[in-house]
């Protein structure tokens, strides 16, 4: 790795962090990169070396908290219990960093539309992150911990439906609005088996 | 009542639905006062003599739809079973009613703010929706109707965060996303006797 490769990645990286500070901010609609290229202490001609357009700024802020996500709470594992309780993990570790689950929940109501510069990712976001869930919830039916009768497919849905609802209700009334509670709730009724033994 | 004020009465609620059309198609932050008016066929100062401020227009088409849901699906009924149908049954009148669904969840997340014109209004909106729900749950603990161990006001914000996060995901991607199928698997894993018999 030369330095001036690995200068680049550092540059880059500086971007998408203050591209998310900036999006939490003012929101995505109302940023600009200029503001963004100020903020990282680069030229808005540096800038857009590394992207050259809003919406490639926007994709790259939305898979950094993705992948940072799936490595910090190790999402990926087997499927079965244990991946509820790491996404249980993850609504915890969103009730205490607000300005990405702010900047999360406003862009995804902007990319209702499909001429949005994040539908795609959200599109993508809800397939896979429902994938993850129904794929736990298949094993689980296997395994006779799952309450029969349940669809695996509509209680994945409902889960990350619900942590996203959530998430909403609790940003404009924090106090009200018991995100952990809701979703072991949620999921604990679903199941044959303690989800915290 | 005189023709003047029958004349008021309409101009307003031609202006109240103009209104929701415009935020509908671009926002509430991006429409103006002079494009509602210009949508309605009145005057800006015609509009000004009945919605002095943006806020008070927005405020009024929210209560507006409000009222409306109430007294079409008559969610006032007694606390219990029926209560619950009811709000099923709005889920599905929301899935036939797209533009309307698409204004409100956009309004919910830029709402998120407390210096939003319409926190106020989510934030009242989101305590009455729970208590409505959480007073049918309550009911339904007394008569055993409620699974044992199920606390009836977390079950109430779980109910209203997940209408809410689905509607987001339904607009976002409507084919893969069974809204009224989702509610009923979550409510039905509340309760000991069937919701729909």
């Amino acid at each position: 790795m030369t330095g001036g490769y690995q200068k680049g990645r550092i540059r880059r990286d500086d971007l998408v962090s203050a591209a998310a500070k900036v999006y939490g901010e003012a929101g995505y609609h109302a940023s600009s990169l200029r503001e963004i290229a100020k903020r990282a202490g680069i030229t808005h001609a540096g800038l857009l070396y590394h992207f050259p357009t809003k919406e490639a700024l926007l994709a790259a802020v939305l898979e950094r908290r993705d992948a940072e996500d799936a490595a910090r709470e190790q999402l990926a594992a087997p499927p079965g219990l244990e991946v509820l309780r790491r996404f249980v993990a993850l609504a915890e570790h969103n009730v205490r960093h607000r300005g990405i689950v702010d900047l999360y929940s406003r862009l995804a109501a902007e990319a209702i539309s499909e001429d949005h510069p994040a539908h795609a990712y959200f599109a993508r976001h809800y397939r896979e992150a429902r994938e993850a869930i129904a794929d736990s919830f298949h094993a689980l039916a296997e395994t006779g911990e799952l309450r029969p009768g349940i669809d695996p497919d509509l209680a994945a849905l409902t889960f990350i439906a619900l942590m996203d609802g959530l998430q909403v209700q609790w940003l404009t009334t924090p106090t009200q609005v018991d995100v952990v509670g809701s979703l072991r709730l949620s999921l604990q009724t679903l199941l044959t088996v303690p989800l915290f033994p």
